[in-house]
């Protein structure tokens, strides 16, 4: 039986012609590109148990067909220039099923606009990825990798390199939070550390509290793992607000809250620590896990770190997650969460989900935090961060409509827009993108589509001409 | 507020009291290790809000109990002995509630004891760390590293990498199968692929059918997203049995099949191409999606590799998942999918857990898969382990009680091994690791811990003295 084949087709096309086919599409489609080598004949000739000739037939109409060409001692290479008529093109993917249109639909079509580069700055979840010590970072990768034990791949599974979750552990102190060694589970990033904190705690049909707005990939999670979420409403300044929060304990019951009290996503509110330590609290009283977001902690522009809720934590409910992606190495994909009593369960979780993190990574963060330039980092990134705020509050009052409302963050690289007047921001975003400008539209951080009139706004890049041109534009865009 | 403090221990426990309670409490757990800084009298005073005496009198503390020494010019250290009486001890990690001893439970107890390298080689899920290119991928790592365009952070988002893609792609035409790039997603490992395509298809309450005995993550993956499992009689030598899961279909309404057609774990089985291809044709004829776990396609003995079941999917149903761990890089966490029409979904799901796979090491695998050598590393491969089936077979037949059955299966490195007589590998398994001895006993690869008398033997390692002892020991243990 020849793979790719079924009986009835080999009985209308014979074996060469379907090879040489296959092959043709491959290079039509890109699979193969100019000047790669095909397989040889024999090892054709084994992988498809075909004889000589039928493989040497097919490579012959191939290279008849201007396709392939036969170079001296390498057998035969895709052409250089391979004639894209005579191959056959590669079957479309249709989207399995009907779509509706729901948050998760819009969020990705959102974040699909600002992938290009030219297009992302303003809607990017990033800050401008040159701002990070990626020189510094590659060098602890190499030595890492160079160096590695190859039984670090057995002895990094979770909870995950014991140097990694030291350092980090000594980093709680610097945020007045008593972290040990043994609740730290390592992640790839925080999302995968915050979803795994939400399997860990709720069963399909489970009801979880979220901010409103809320971080779009949190209702994507509420949503993809059959929850349902009642959503907290929360102050542009403070954060969640407790009456709203104690109301909804009484009528729901809630499972687990899943917040980001520190510099919220879109928001940019920071709750004060009295109400952190009140939320910590009212929550353990009723013995409700709180999942704590706290990915931007490290970007803070006050003189001293805000303390996170998990500092007051006294029951060990509070799953404190985070990582180094928005701080330090993004693309490296190393977050973690600190887990009180939940430690051994997302350790196993983890574990069944994907095994480990990517080990090279992880001792390569050990090696970096172990170096102590990473305060010098963050000291220069937060500054930055500060100035370009000031820039952009500074144009997007100059301008944006008069009775706009932005946020004033004391920390991260988001700002959130209200305009004065009711706009549909999903036709707004679709008209910047046309022009080159991207930013996340209020509606994306709702489950209810609602924010209809806000945005984000991304200031964590450089404060160029263009991107001052880009803001003019959108501002007059928004205006009407 | 300070953090760490409710307001009733502030009135009881002076606030320097506390501090030092805190510092000595992560010394003493290993946090903060003999000869590293602490955090400095003036950064102490602005983290913590607190007065500049109030935290000399803590360090005066710590240095008077022998915690901590002043340095000059470097501030205070943690002492090379300290005292560990004087530190307050950790908090033990209760486990969550009670804990039933379901599949996870057991799998984790089995896996937690194979950690230990001394113990791990006969139970390891890994072939030896040291057979793979670890110096020429720490090389690739390393120029991937530092040549990183940092947009890569934002363009190797899902689906990922193109290039690494483009590589997969071009390898699937080894094993005759027609693979587009764009339906290529790369993941964390073939866990996640397999565990993301597990979502994209399936609803809690939903039904799938698995192999009997299974892959033990997958067992647990059913469990986690709640769904319910239906086990296919499997054969060791060549696998599902079509008539069996023609009758589930006709029985149950299975929303998905997840099977591992191509040496088996823990069997080794391998389907022949016919039935492949039957197996195929038969799940798209009611569209039921097969997801195919192929982690240990690439360590075929043969002359040519066996086609997988995707080299006959016709409808776009095959998700076939592997990666590069078993066979190239194990810690790296690079696998893929090729998802036929779930590839977009898919990538969005990847999205939303794990945002993406870690750019460095998606970018030094396309490398070293473009410079050629992995098939030279594969030929090398393949061979030892087939020398160390030979040697472990020999083994096993000296070895263990006549009436043994024991899988020879064409390729991977597990071994399944059926004592005759009934005996409780769970017990076999706590007496041999007491011993220094690691294998799985059969029962972690049934939901309803089947498989008494089985073992799973890992032969992927260097064939010593000492692993000859460890076998015969073991066979004379499992003798009664």
């Amino acid at each position: 039986m020849k793979p790719g084949a079924s009986g009835k087709e080999q009985g209308r096309v014979a074996l060469y012609q379907r090879l040489a086919g296959e092959l043709a599409q491959s290079i039509a489609s890109g699979v193969l590109l100019p000047g790669e080598k095909i397989p040889s004949v024999r090892a054709m000739c084994r992988q498809r148990r075909l004889s000589p000739a039928t493989v040497l037939q097919a490579y012959g109409r191939l290279e008849a067909g201007g396709l392939i060409e036969a170079r001296p001692r390498s057998g035969y290479v895709v052409s250089a220039r391979p004639d894209k008529a005579g191959g056959e093109r590669a079957a479309s993917q249709p989207a399995p099923g009907s779509q509706t249109l729901d948050v998760s639909e819009l969020v990705f079509e959102a974040l699909e606009a600002i992938r290009d580069r030219r297009v992302g700055e303003l809607g990017s979840a990033f800050p401008n990825p040159a701002l990070f010590p990626l020189p510094t970072l590659a060098k602890c990768l190499s030595t890492a990798a160079r160096r590695l034990d190859p039984w670090k791949t057995v002895e990094d599974l979770p909870p995950g390199c014991r140097e990694l979750r030291r350092q980090i552990a000594r980093r709680y102190l610097g945020f007045g939070a008593r972290v040990g060694v043994d609740e730290i589970v390592i992640t790839a990033g925080a999302m995968e550390a915050l979803n795994l904190c939400l399997q860990a705690v709720t069963r399909p049909g489970d009801i979880v509290a979220v901010e409103s707005p809320a971080f779009y990939a949190q209702l994507q999670a509420v949503e993809r793992l059959g929850l349902r979420a009642v959503e907290i409403p929360t102050h542009p300044r403070d954060g969640v607000e407790l009456d709203g929060l104690e109301r909804a304990l009484r009528e729901h019951d809630i499972k687990a809250c899943w917040f980001m009290p520190t510099f919220h996503n879109p928001l940019g509110s920071l709750m004060p620590a009295d109400r952190k330590q009140a939320l910590v609290e009212m929550l353990a009283a009723r013995k409700v896990p709180l999942i704590e977001d706290d990915v931007y902690a490290e970007l803070y522009f006050g003189s001293a770190a805000p303390p996170p809720a998990k500092a007051y934590d006294r029951a060990g409910l509070v799953m404190h997650c985070s990582s180094f992606s928005k701080c330090l190495a993004p693309g490296y994909r190393i977050g973690w969460a600190a887990l009180g009593r939940f430690a051994r369960q997302v350790a196993q979780l983890k574990l069944a989900s994907s095994i480990t993190t990517n080990v090279p990574a992880q001792e390569a963060l050990a090696r970096y935090l172990s170096l102590g330039g990473y305060d010098h980092h963050l000291r220069r990134l937060r500054r930055f961060l500060q100035a370009r705020q000031a820039d952009m509050l500074q144009a997007l009052r100059r301008d944006f409509p008069p009775g706009t409302r932005i946020s004033e963050p004391l920390g991260g690289y988001f700002l959130w827009v209200e305009l004065p007047e009711p706009v549909d921001a999903l036709s707004l975003h679709r008209r910047a993108v046309q022009q080159g400008i991207g930013f996340l539209p209020g509606p994306v951080f709702s489950a209810r589509r609602e924010f209809g009139n806000c945005l984000r706004l991304n200031y964590g890049h450089a404060w160029t001409p263009q991107l001052a041109r880009a803001v003019a534009r959108l501002g007059r865009m928004a205006a009407g």
